[in-house]
């Protein structure tokens, strides 16, 4: 996404220190303390601009969301919308995926959601791929041996490299869809970029697997 | 393939055993006496009219190929263009790839390809599928370790179905390519069906995985 500079970004951010975490090292195995309640943790990697979390929240008011979201001008702006919303079981967090293991403890989240992540298309930008080896490492140790990574992308060669890179690590398919918007699913929330590109005819893939 | 009932097959199939092998579990860990040689079996399960084995046996003329075939009908039309192509390098089998571990030993078959394999779009008849995983099994035992089973398909539901149950099974993915076409890969061998619906703008799918 286009980064403008916020320079109130910084004050926004203390102001609302509530509602996107600081230091969210220091809640490792306790999140669930912040949001007073014993609800299942689901985490989106990259928010973007939070529509995805919005209407997930709205959808699921027994599921606790927290959206990571590493620049700090994307992240004000979907604070701000998610906010408004009123939903008391969102949080979010200003950090670097690569920091996930400091961040959450063993098995503390249920399901990981990758949305229109950033394909790097270059080989040698590989290792940046939100689906590359090191982030399934991190992903593996914060996620429920029974939890789920859902991906969804409508770029071929992520999507491609994806499924390769989950099968040499040995991760599980549990469903692999080629074209999700022809099921229609009502179920399905769409981010902003999701929107935007299906309505221009993008196909859309999305697969769910497991780490055990 | 639509099947016409061809009386003349028989008669063919028995002045044709040099190319059509009868009894072929008697050469099961012997196939390679057949050819005269020592190069790696490649075996396409379901050759319909042929046209792909005659590309391969052309492009590889180091690689022995076998294609298994279940309809009488179907065989003989292939046996004749094949047999006509005059490449020592391919022999047919008329049997039901369930028999394969009757007619291989452990280890025999270098490569399995399945090419736009029957869908049996229906749950019930998912048993029938070439990547179910009684199926699977077969290759496994058939296969060589470090070989490769290569599948293409320009059916979504059998290729997402066949990424789930090839995980499901451990089977590693080692390509995933979700338009096949846009490559112009002049390695890929086309099969008559592939050739038809792809200039109709399918896009065709195809996936190599290994059992270890």
């Amino acid at each position: 996404m286009r980064q403008r500079n916020k320079p109130w970004a910084d004050d926004f951010l203390k102001e609302n220190s509530h509602f996107v975490i600081p230091n969210p090292k220091t809640y490792k195995n306790r999140w669930n303390e912040l949001f007073g309640n014993s609800n299942p943790i689901h985490l989106e990697i990259g928010t973007g601009k939070g529509q995805f979390l919005a209407g997930m929240a709205e959808k699921h008011p027994d599921v606790n969301f927290i959206g990571i979201e590493l620049s700090k001008s994307v992240i004000v702006t979907a604070a701000q919308k998610l906010m408004d919303t009123g939903h008391e079981n969102i949080l979010m967090i200003n950090e670097n995926a690569e920091n996930l293991m400091d961040i959450f403890a063993e098995n503390e989240v249920s399901t990981i959601y990758l949305n229109f992540s950033d394909p790097w298309p270059k080989n040698r930008h590989a290792k940046r791929r939100l689906t590359y080896h090191t982030f399934l490492e991190r992903y593996k140790n914060v996620l429920d041996p029974k939890g789920e990574l859902i991906f969804k992308t409508d770029n071929r060669g992520l999507f491609e490299y994806s499924l390769v890179s989950f099968s040499e690590f040995g991760l599980k398919l549990v469903e692999v869809n080629l074209d999700l918007h022809q099921l229609n699913d009502p179920e399905n929330v769409m981010t902003e970029y999701e929107e935007k590109f299906s309505a221009k005819g993008q196909v859309i893939y999305r697969c769910r697997a497991q780490f055990e």
